[in-house]
């Protein structure tokens, strides 16, 4: 069966505005189509996904759509721009949803819905501010149950101070840039293969047991 | 053949000085024990390391022996005190060591050495900090070619303000400090056999090329 | 005149929900009080703050409204809970949206609104985060323009892993917390004070043209 | 009396080896300077600083003489490279040693050494991660003690991925970079002497007291 890619892009702008981090959404999700990867977007600031976090806030919450998405992805990888030197609002919120999936686990194993899934970040700014935003996200990923496979981070960033943002900067021709979009796809589709070949049989369940004994 | 596991300790006293870093070390270890995994530490301020990004600073540098081991093992675990919220000089000064690893790709698909390896991370502090130390080292880690596996990483902090640190503060009978121990024992030992069995392939030469095509 | 300060709450929770941060911002509203300094508190959530980085994005925002009232304070004071290790996602929304004042500086001295101003920051979680919350919201505000007075951060967290939050935990009685709670009350007072007596001269447009003229 | 800064230059790499990070030290020293502020910089990988938290470490360490320099400075920038997305292992062993001056307490009111002085930040990197090392250094620095005014951090970094540093790049004339050393200069110096005009009068050991009562 083929993988499938979901990009949440969390621009805080909504359709139609161009939205450059989804130009490099776009430059990644071609890599993976060349490699037999199906890959969908969510551009999140086009739903109503209201503050909380469960995984169902009422009152219109567009959320459980999203989420469906994302459980039936094998590989997740969470897209945003750079504010104030940090992940957007709009990605913060993600991770902030995200938080309900803690209490779906697996009725035999209480592995997280986000176990089995491969993840990985990509990150647009017109300066500084990449590094952070890519650690705090995989490392959330982490928690919530993705494996992060090696270079798996594609970022563009200008120099120091305001400046042009991706598209208007021909950051489609950054070298960097281009190099860490192929390697990004190239190990988030071996993950994904890595993932159905040797699942994780972790049994939290049981490891909780354990720790309870100990700490009693 | 079986796993290595390799704990970097990175406190900020020498021995003998008890180091809180390492009873945690200790316990994760001894999990890993359990499972047939051998494991070693290097306690880096015993070692004259020098400051620098090379794997060789020479007069007397001690790295390239600790580079060696590193080179060796299967499972990489970075561990350290938090000071001032962030991680310690010495756990810094690791991973700028680590930069020069960059240089020494594999001939042929220009894998850096730490590909093939799975990477976590072991926190202490007397309050507030830990997020920010896993997140920026698991992330430097993924860069440098580990391998993520979920739940690897492992803390323990108190509440807010100075107070006692783990061993004092019987921190060895924290129920959720405990819980994760075991979740990163397991998931690591996971992510190292999946390597072995699912090695990764990516040739980044290769992929180097077509970028720099494409950019042209 | 007397002083006035201003808390915005960024819980993601809307009223009537009791609010954690907002118990926290009580004590130091109340200690404010005490000197003097009138205080009101603005609960982000429950006024409809659109996403973006203009001071009005139109179709009903009510940031306008709140701006105002950041223009109108002598101290202004971010409010905040922890997510997954960061300050929330109201949080960093309402720092993208304060990037709107950078082009509403004094037509003589190009000075953005918020300098004249004393910032600080809350920050209430179950567990680690603090320090992140605090050192990247104190930054952003020196940016936009506050002056950062010693100890005007005051948080509460818990030990390691989910627990209860400030208000359940009894936070209220928390030694640390509270020292710092007074800390900040009177070293912001100092501060609003202070600039005052000492306002700010820097002529930021001339600074601008000096330094045009030096990369040319 | 004339005001005096101290830059701690904290490089990885010991004289004469050329420094991007003293390039802009050099700077921002001589825009203050045109102000009639006396500078002196300490590149404290030219000096034996053992890692520790106490103002004296012992066996030959040269932290208390530097110590003694911070001590006696008006305004005290700490200027660092950016290396893995975060600030130096020098500039983390120097806060880490600060860590000691909070037990020297004045004797009546209790404000740290550090009170009284106003602090700033200097950045280089050849990309990503200034935001992360100004936001840590200077909340740390509020914790110490000192008073941040608006815009005094000064940063260059280029765009994403590896590429030339600052002086290499030519970064001395670099717009932004430039126009925030100005910004930069001219707060600290107002700081320095808004501070000598209005001294902070918090009086940390009263405080302490009172909030001791009410935890009781």
């Amino acid at each position: 069966m083929s993988l499938k890619a979901l990009f949440l892009n969390c621009t805080l702008k909504a359709s139609p505005e161009p939205s450059n981090t989804q130009a490099l959404i776009d430059k990644v999700a071609g890599i993976m189509g060349e490699m037999g990867v199906s890959s969908a977007t969510v551009r999140v600031a086009d739903h109503k996904v209201r503050f909380g976090i469960s995984s169902d806030e009422g009152e219109g919450d567009e959320w459980p759509g999203i989420l469906e998405q994302i459980k039936a992805c094998d590989i997740l990888v969470v897209a945003m721009p750079i504010w104030f030197g940090v992940r957007s609002s709009v990605a913060q919120l993600v991770l902030e949803r995200l938080d309900g999936t803690y209490a779906e686990g697996d009725p035999v194993t209480g592995q997280y819905p986000l176990y089995g899934k491969v993840g990985g970040v990509i990150v647009t700014g017109n300066e500084d501010g990449a590094h952070d935003c890519c650690a705090n996200t995989l490392f959330n990923l982490t928690h919530l149950g993705c494996m992060i496979p090696p270079n798996v981070d594609c970022y563009w960033v200008g120099d120091a101070g305001p400046g042009p943002s991706y598209i208007e900067a021909g950051g489609d021709r950054h070298l960097y840039t281009n190099r860490t979009a192929r390697y990004m796809a190239h190990n988030l589709v071996w993950g994904a293969k890595a993932l159905r070949e040797c699942p994780i049989g972790t049994d939290l369940r049981a490891l909780d047991a354990e720790a309870g004994e100990v700490s009693g």
